[in-house]
């Protein structure tokens, strides 16, 4: 939530200067934000710079809308593991009746969702999830990858610019053998260090876990650590405190594999991995690297990004 | 719903020929699409071709999210209108009971949304939506022009490929004086036509009128057709039945004025309107008329999206 009127949070001057200069548009929610003509521009860039780092890859490229199927959804995992980050679609199905009642409700500054039902449809968590399912047939030898594009939702708002609900994930996914997985895991934590570092940010890459939910989550988190699964690459995107990942790189092992009965070219169950760019917090890392001004980035940073 | 298994619907043919060519990918539900590189190329020339055509309007550029807070959502009064067109986004918020009880209800093919409560956010119905309560102050003589580009939402599952339930709207908006609205309308039809015209789509504009839900929304209807306030333009998008609109030109008299506290110089409630291109509708109608392979597009065609 805001913090209250009066209030401040460490966030807050930075969140002044990246709404007063029409860089970030507030929405009225904390971690939802419009995006001025000119951050969308560094977006644009970073994006490109992406696609241009993996044009080698053979990568077919796909793009999908920001909701899934929910036995898409379901059959990700990520109800299990992330709860409450996820955003579940409802919608209205009833008669006249039914529709003055929830006016009603709604006029009343009651709760008019009671009158929702489930709307067959699941907001996207991670880019390559709707990927998956519409993988037919075996895999060839050696694997194929992916180079997706999407806009995915987390439930976690925040006061800090860089923890948005709604940002888009710039990913390459490879799916097939497991050496074909971990090779492909690691080329990118090398590109995106790579990529980093030309981009004049001070970022590391550093083996994480992911936020699993609850008690159970603590033991899944503890193994993902201990397995080296998960590499994020991280940066300052603001005043802190610490780093955030600005890019994760993934070993599913066979999850994806086993869910979507995913099988390679001599009838193993696939192993997976992707590499996911958080494009708008690449956007907000060169902010505060370089500061608010495009035009003064370091000319080898603009003429990295193409700006 | 999807036709069951063995029957066909009209679109039938005209889905195998978009997906079999991957230019649409399905992903397990109506109205839900991938869309392959060819289908996303042709969409990005579109969505170049609209900025083109909207550069003379010194319109400001800004970007939204797909989701909207739920307050936007209300004041918008999309939910007296088009209820069962809402998605309002749920999430789970217990403990690692209430985690459990989830997990068993989904393993058991129950309904797991009872667990469920709202996320204090809905999926942006309208492009143009999130951009109203984002002004502030009285706007200048004259009226302001934005151009707004994003992804919308809209619950009607259907087997017609043309009525995607996520897909983009880019849109060029007015808010001023009730003149400039109307002026602002007449101009976009009158460009949207233009437009479609060197695209070679046989379409033409139309007054019309939304699909308010139910008794009440028949008598505003009326009104509006009445009133002559929206205007479509339709093209053949598929083999029918009828035309598609493609692009939608509205004035929205004082309505987004009132709900969003918006003024004009001098004091009086803001009139707004917006004209709303379809781009993946777009996309379709182009590849309805021309085929489906792009570099046998008629060369006017070609040229005129860069492609």
């Amino acid at each position: 939530m805001e913090a209250p009127a009066g209030e401040t949070d460490q966030w807050a001057p930075w969140r002044r200067r990246l709404t007063g200069s029409g860089l970030l548009v507030p929405m009225g929610l904390d971690g939802l934000w419009g995006r001025g003509d000119r951050f969308e521009r560094i977006v644009e860039a970073v994006a490109s710079a992406l696609a241009d780092l993996g044009a080698d890859q053979h990568a077919e490229r796909v793009r999908f809308p920001p909701v899934v199927s929910r036995s898409t959804f379901e059959n990700s995992g990520y109800l299990r593991s992330f709860p409450t980050l996820t955003g579940s679609v409802h919608t209205f199905a009833g008669d006249d009746r039914d529709h003055a009642r929830l006016l009603h409700d709604l006029a009343a500054g009651e709760d008019w969702t009671p009158s929702l039902v489930p709307a067959g449809t699941v907001l996207c968590a991670a880019a390559c999830h709707p990927l998956y399912p519409t993988i037919t047939g075996p895999l060839p030898a050696g694997g194929a990858r992916w180079d997706v594009y999407g806009t995915v939702f987390r439930h976690e708002p925040s006061p800090d610019p860089a923890r948005m609900q709604s940002f888009r994930q710039y990913e390459f996914v490879y799916v097939g053998e497991p050496e074909g997985a971990t090779r492909h895991r690691d080329l990118w934590v090398e590109r995106a260090t790579t990529l980093t570092a030309r981009l004049g940010l001070d970022a590391h890459a550093e083996v994480a876990s992911d936020p699993f939910f609850g008690r159970a989550g603590r033991m899944l988190a503890a193994n993902q650590q201990e397995a080296g699964l998960k590499v994020e690459v991280l940066a300052p995107t603001g005043p802190g405190p610490g780093l955030t990942a600005i890019a994760s790189a993934n070993c599913h092992e066979d999850h994806f594999g086993e869910a979507f009965g995913l099988r390679t070219a001599d009838g193993a169950v696939a192993h997976s991995a992707c590499v996911g760019f958080g494009v708008e917090r690449i956007a907000l890392a060169l902010l505060w690297a370089h500061g608010l001004e495009t035009d003064a980035w370091p000319p080898a940073v603009r003429s990295g990004l193409g700006l």
